[in-house]
């Protein structure tokens, strides 16, 4: 088939779908929109392209904007085939849309929405028009995201009390729809859960619907367990999401990491569609802070650049920038941090060219809240986020600076890829790492303190394990900071799963394996015990009954499908079977002591390029189907090559 | 009854039915929407109000949009009655919605929706809430504007052909409505017109509609006459409009001034409603040199200052401006002369607050374009119109200077308004006007030049004309202006209606009464001669038949109700009868010897004040229901009293 998309004004498809999502959010029946700026996108658009056709041709617009067709001298509308001669011809179509954003499809053998047209928006230069392999057909429309589709049956019924309640298989994000007579529906009421507990609480639970009378269909949401007073009905769920092919697999020798892996997976399947969302039940927003979390597990998992780029135009918005991402200081740096593992990852030029204007406008938006320092503060309405912790936020707060040195180096990396003056960024990285070693290292405590205008001298894992995961620390201080911060008890620990992705990263990347293989068995393993079919936003295994649910105050506040907490797939992957970026392919050193057998699949690239790893006890094999992948085994380094099995015993190095 | 009203932020409103208006043009089967800029409505608002409550109270929030209300700690939905108990309560409204603007509506006995509600849009301070008179029913959707409705059937049908003409009584901006049975409505094409050429000639009218089967209708839009091919039919004209009160009226002894007046009134508010538009057939685009034009009009006719407001805040858009108001450099200019008109007409300080921020922005957008002379330069994509004719554009153009400087003195007059440093735009004024001479004056030729940087030292009315109405020359220049271009046949004449307006008002203030009588007849009039019942965008006396239809090569391309043809009234009210603002208050001082007989109506303020003036060739009789006006008469001044009639003879001065 011919390549032919829908066109767009490139970003505007995200930040509309972006506000779709944001705004989903609901709660005990009233809708909770995302709490921060919510940049539009375009109402009115020109598309743009010259052709110079051999032969004469013809072809058809199609829009649910309003607008018409320039081809040459003529006007046209839309759904009228228009001819045009051999030789050169201009295309213009104009579009105007107020309820979304316009776009267009052209159908034709040459004149056609390929990729080659370009935008406008009567205020910026043209820029490539945007597209999505989603959106291929002339009867779609890009405004309605179009769900692939499972349907689901109770795979337990249960009277409880006054009614019955309906149990699926797993956790799913799904419409439910109860087949009855309209007179039983109109006085139905459909209350969800993730937890049988939460789905028997018609008070607290999250969800609770009336049915649709004519469809006896709910609200798309997440649920695992449907409580229905009165008698028993046929309910049938209908799991909504967006068919992204898992390219890894698992499979050891340990039961136990098996399951995690599977969960962690399906966790992240469920929290992955469109965009990178926190959780489906809560908050089902976009966070910058969790989808920079949720690029390392889709690199090991689906390595998929599409949700990618989508999360990361959708959260920065538009130009001029006029607050931090999701309101929160470090957001806004982690998004620029995502924006360079993305392309690190994915070698994405296109992208880049697209979304690097965004990233210097958000840098210059930051610089320009620097002090004399270099250092970043907080105006008012600034959140200051890192850590749900006892910090030390007096003054220039450390965590904040490592993040903006990282930037600053970031920045210059992407500048010279894209061919620019790099330099500018690289001597503010270097100034702004002195000046953080001089300010906030404690020489007497060998450790970075929180702050030092306080006088305080708070020490916490969060800026330590900051400066060390993002470079700031050198391999002295590293050290010291392994001894003095990381291993101290008298440090308080941290206690979210949100910061643990850091810290044991940084663990990991120290060769602290056995101290994370640990965390995995007790934290992940833990929720396994307790009968979790996805990995929950927050896991305390001193806290049990009803009470395991609450969060934030809420007796079922807590959401059990979060994104971060699938950062096993990421760990297993990245540390334990050791599969790394080096240069444009793979390195992949596997740490064989920590398994009896071992068969693994990990994708490669954003383009179905795989390596697949086994490993029997005494012998490794590998094959992959792309070029510039190595093994490192013993101390040895094996290159594979393409569709070439390689097999050699393991030595431990 | 309590005020009460929806509620959105501030300027939102006019963006979105801004773009519906802008968006609706239709021509021959394609829409064309308007070519600029659209500044798109914020998605994503809150609303905030303290109350200090002396008993308990209820209200209840209605609202289109998804979201929820705040009051005290506790949330609830829209819709659902909210108790607050007496003490001090926040109340928060937060509300998103992506298909149009937010908007909200409070219910309640103290707690509502009444003035001193706050919006934020999570990027700027909070503002005043927006709102509009005409949305005051819990039951409304802002985002759904409800004409007023007249209907009208056909004053003649006339077998034509293979058809039907149908000639309502007057042009219209109305639905059709064709009574006949589905399998005649299947078939049947409506073919509109202006006149009745364009009605018959089905290939070229401007508008043909397939009519909806269901309801037998076709799209609102311009019609005075209509064809439909087949036997006739019931057919009705559904006028949609907004109820816009007249203030005023006149009555001369002179039928044919009566008879101007009464069409140009027609035409004018044909043209007004929503927003002031250019013409009801086309563009039905919000212009900003034609929305300057019909504020004149406005102040002698209806003296609405909501659809001022409207049309101001819907040109403007948002901040950062990226380009020219519908992309033309005076357009911008005109704007902001046009914010300072209004202000000085209606006092109206609540808009000032609001919309002066996004005039110094303006004008700084435009500073940033001037060179070391401070002369406005053009950037590529800028249109320098001015108007259709053969002017020297060479360099800074001399009329954008003359309207830049005229902007910086309504600048500094309007800061010191609001309590600001006005000195700072009153030295960039004069700085500007001493260049304008030293550059442009041509003393040989004792007139501006367009431009000094071509040689060609071309002379044209429209800079001149523009000098001496924004006051850049001074009396000594005027008097050489009038006598080497206004009264030089050599200089081209001016040949646009839009800027016979700025000729007109030049000559009319230079006390030329009898040449802009002669104009008034002979233009105006020859236009009532080919039975106009609208006034066109053009009218050339020496062209006739269907060609005087035909504009931009299109044969029937001309508008046939046209706003900037409307300054008859302006004209008629401003300089004949002679009223014109004094401070807070007005002085009339009429020109009798143009009449035998006059009674006349006019507004003063956007108030309801008006003034009536009568005479009867003898006495002058004056009446008002507001204080600070006088008669002028016979070089004696003549305090009016409010509600009290007042008689003398005239004397002409």
């Amino acid at each position: 088939m011919t390549e032919q998309f829908w066109l767009w004004y490139p970003g505007d498809f995200e930040l509309y779908h972006r506000m779709e999502q944001d705004f989903s959010r609901v709660e005990r029946g009233y809708g909770w929109p995302a709490f921060w700026k919510s940049d539009g996108f375009r109402n009115r658009v020109v598309f743009r392209r010259q052709y110079t056709l051999e032969r004469n041709t013809e072809f058809r617009v199609y829009s649910k904007a309003v607008g018409f067709v320039l081809a040459g001298e003529k006007k046209y509308p839309f759904g009228q085939t228009i001819r045009c001669p051999k030789g050169r011809v201009q295309i213009s179509i104009h579009a105007a849309r107020i309820d979304a954003f316009p776009s267009v499809y052209v159908e034709g053998d040459v004149i056609r929405s390929d990729r080659g047209w370009m935008a406008e928006d009567y205020a910026q230069p043209p820029l490539p028009a945007g597209y999505s392999p989603y959106f291929i057909r002339p009867d779609q429309d890009p405004a309605r995201w179009e769900y692939n589709e499972k349907l689901y049956h109770p795979v337990k019924t249960e009277r409880v009390d006054d009614g019955v309640l309906y149990e699926f298989e797993t956790e799913l994000t799904a419409v439910l729809r109860a087949e009855a007579p309209q007179e039983q529906l109109a006085g139905m009421r459909i209350y969800c859960g993730e937890s049988r507990d939460e789905a028997l609480d018609k008070e607290h639970c999250y969800y609770s619907w009336a049915p649709d009378l004519e469809t006896g269909e709910t609200p798309r949401c997440a649920v695992r367990f449907a409580f229905i007073p009165g008698e028993e009905v046929e309910l049938a769920a209908i799991h909504q999401f967006v068919d992204i092919p898992v390219r890894a697999a698992f499979y050891c020798d340990d039961p136990l990491l098996n399951q995690i892996w599977t969960v962690a997976a399906h966790t992240f399947r469920l929290c992955t569609g469109i965009f990178f969302l926190d959780g489906i039940k809560r908050d089902k927003w976009i966070w910058s802070g969790d989808a920079y979390q949720s690029l390392f597990v889709n690199q090991y998992l689906l390595a998929d650049p599409g949700v990618e780029r989508r999360t990361l135009l959708a959260l920065r918005g538009n130009d001029p920038m006029t607050g931090h991402i999701n309101t929160i200081m470090d957001y806004s740096l982690l998004w620029l941090l995502g924006v360079k593992e993305h392309f690190d990852t994915y070698g994405d030029r296109d992208f880049l060219d697209l979304v690097w204007p965004k990233a210097a406008s958000l840098l210059e938006f930051c610089r320009a809240r620097t002090d004399s320092s270099g250092f970043l503060t907080a105006e008012e309405k600034d959140w200051v986020f890192i850590d749900w912790a006892d910090l030390d936020k007096d003054g220039p707060f450390a965590p904040e600076q490592a993040l903006l040195c990282a930037c600053w180096g970031a920045a210059a990396d992407l500048a010279e890829t894209l061919g620019l003056d790099g330099e500018v960024y690289r001597t503010r990285r270097e100034a702004l790492a002195a000046r953080i070693d001089e300010c906030y290292w404690d020489g007497e405590l060998g450790a970075y303190v929180d702050s030092f205008t306080s006088g305080r001298r708070h020490v916490s894992r969060q800026t330590n394990l900051l400066a060390v995961r993002f470079g700031i620390a050198d391999a002295g201080k590293r050290a010291l900071i392994l001894k003095n911060v990381i291993d101290n008890p008298a440090v308080p620990p941290i206690t979210t799963p949100y910061f643990q992705f850091f810290e044991l990263d940084v663990l990991a990347d120290s060769g602290r394996l056995e101290q994370v293989m640990e965390r995995l068995r007790s934290y992940w393993g833990g929720m396994l015990e307790r009968g979790a079919v996805t990995f929950w936003e927050e896991f305390d295994p001193a806290v049990t009954g009803t009470a395991q649910y609450d969060m934030y105050g809420d007796r079922f506040g807590k959401s059990l499908c979060h994104a971060w907490a699938a950062s096993p797939i990421y760990l297993l992957g990245r540390y334990f079977t050791g599969l790394r970026r080096e240069g444009t392919g793979f390195v992949i050193e596997p740490r064989l002591e920590y398994f009896k057998t071992l068969d693994c699949t990990f994708p490669v690239d954003g383009k179905g390029g795989i390596v697949r790893l086994a490993w029997d006890s005494e012998r490794i094999t590998a094959q992959t189907n792309r070029a510039g992948g190595s093994l490192l085994s013993g101390g040895t380094r094996y290159e594979l090559m393409p569709n070439t099995p390689f097999a050699t015993t393991w030595a431990d190095g």
